[in-house]
């Protein structure tokens, strides 16, 4: 058991916590709460550490039982209330951090199925917006999601939560050039298909059933004049009233959810 | 100028900024930046703030014109720069912010048009899902948005500024009673819908043409079970994978979004 915050394990947690590079390096990622520790494929984690009020709820309570097979299945560290509190990224902590190791996937898993459908992100600085896409394109049926090096980091904690639990089941991939996405995508038939304000087609109107990516811009500025340019269609969303345009995370789910239903 | 924190008009702006109770007995609140300013309505507008170095960039560069025309037509405040950071609710202040009387609209208003789309929305918590329910609200084209009173402040900082200027022209209502709302509804012949996984249909094989209301429930426990079951029907979104429930915000922007399609 840990009960000094000065431990070095805890300096470490903290480190991953708080430092993308560092995270990076180590090749990890962090997730907190029952229903993340219970979603994490077993494979993947690397450490898993319990406050001793959570390690006693999940020992004493029956609603807890599929948590404690899984405690009993793996090596796992209990930690003093004050050092969980260190350690966690939250405020209202559930008690319960696991380190899990990042899954390593290149664009060519996301090339592999048949007629995918895909998210590509152009600098997206949000980490709410990201992980609730990955949520979303989850529930729609994404093939993956492509982010450009200048978005935010998926394994940002923030993130990681918005997504859920998503996080361990789409593919996400980071990529130098975005403009040289699209030109492989192309060669695979995939149609790239921008948000735009200048669209001629509606959403609802471009065939979505056979290969395609939605390329969706930066939250404040859109694409860049360079992604958009390389996109082989232009689709917009109606907008009513005075709106000149949606949250990153809403236009990207409409597009999903139209591929998701024409696809049925 | 103001250039003291200490003014008295600087202290009453901060509790507008920080207080719903002072904001609701008052009967305002606060916008910042120049899209706020430039689509806020000429009568709603109390009082305006400016820094030194806002009103700088505006008398210079012919890109703010709209602005320096719209300022020209109000009495407005300079401010110190130290006293605008003051009175900011964000980080990067615009530099410019405005005291807006709120409208008063009631149910009746919401009822009055033919065929309306509303959303009610039960308790939701997050000030930004709020806020973008109500900015894709207008792209959609929805009649109005009802909130139940335990519901966050419509007119909370961050809900406002996630409207993106939406709050000045979507019809938003708070409600006691959301059952009683859906009695009152179902006597005009709006259809009240629960977003629900026990869903029997599709949200797309619902006909949406007419009036009709969405019921979504709090991010974290969904609706409670004596408004699920006031609904006239339930209506369920497709999930693939694992996901067990979409984000509050996503969820109400594809049944309106839904509604905007089928009424064309």
């Amino acid at each position: 058991m840990i009960t000094a915050v000065s431990n070095p394990r805890v300096k470490q947690v903290v480190l991953w916590q708080t430092k993308a590079k560092e995270r990076k390096e180590a090749g990890v990622f962090l997730v907190e709460g029952f229903k993340m520790f219970e979603e994490a494929p077993m494979e993947w984690i690397r450490e898993v550490y319990i406050s001793t009020d959570a390690l006693a709820k999940v020992t004493e309570n029956r609603e807890y039982i599929s948590i404690k097979k899984k405690l009993d299945q793996v090596v796992f560290e209990e930690v003093s209330a004050e050092v969980f509190r260190k350690m966690s990224d939250t405020q209202t902590p559930q008690g319960i951090l696991c380190v899990v190791k990042r899954p390593s996937y290149g664009i060519e898993d996301l090339l592999a199925s048949e007629n995918p459908m895909l998210v590509v992100l152009e600098n997206l600085q949000d980490p709410g917006n990201v992980g609730t896409i990955v949520r979303t394109g989850e529930g729609a049926g994404v093939t993956g999601v492509i982010l450009s090096e200048g978005s935010v980091d998926i394994y940002n904690p923030k993130t990681i939560r918005a997504t859920m639990g998503s996080i361990y089941r789409v593919p996400v991939v980071y990529a130098g050039n975005l403009v040289e996405v699209t030109e492989l995508l192309r060669k695979r038939n995939i149609k790239s298909y921008a948000a735009h304000l200048a669209g001629e087609k509606y959403y609802n109107e471009c065939d979505l059933r056979t290969g395609c990516a939605f390329l969706i811009g930066n939250e404040g500025n859109g694409l860049t004049e360079e992604l958009a340019a390389a996109a082989d269609e232009y689709l917009k969303i109606p907008m009513e009233g005075q709106v000149e345009s949606l949250n990153a995370a809403i236009a990207t789910s409409l597009l999903m959810y139209e591929a998701h239903r024409q696809r049925g």
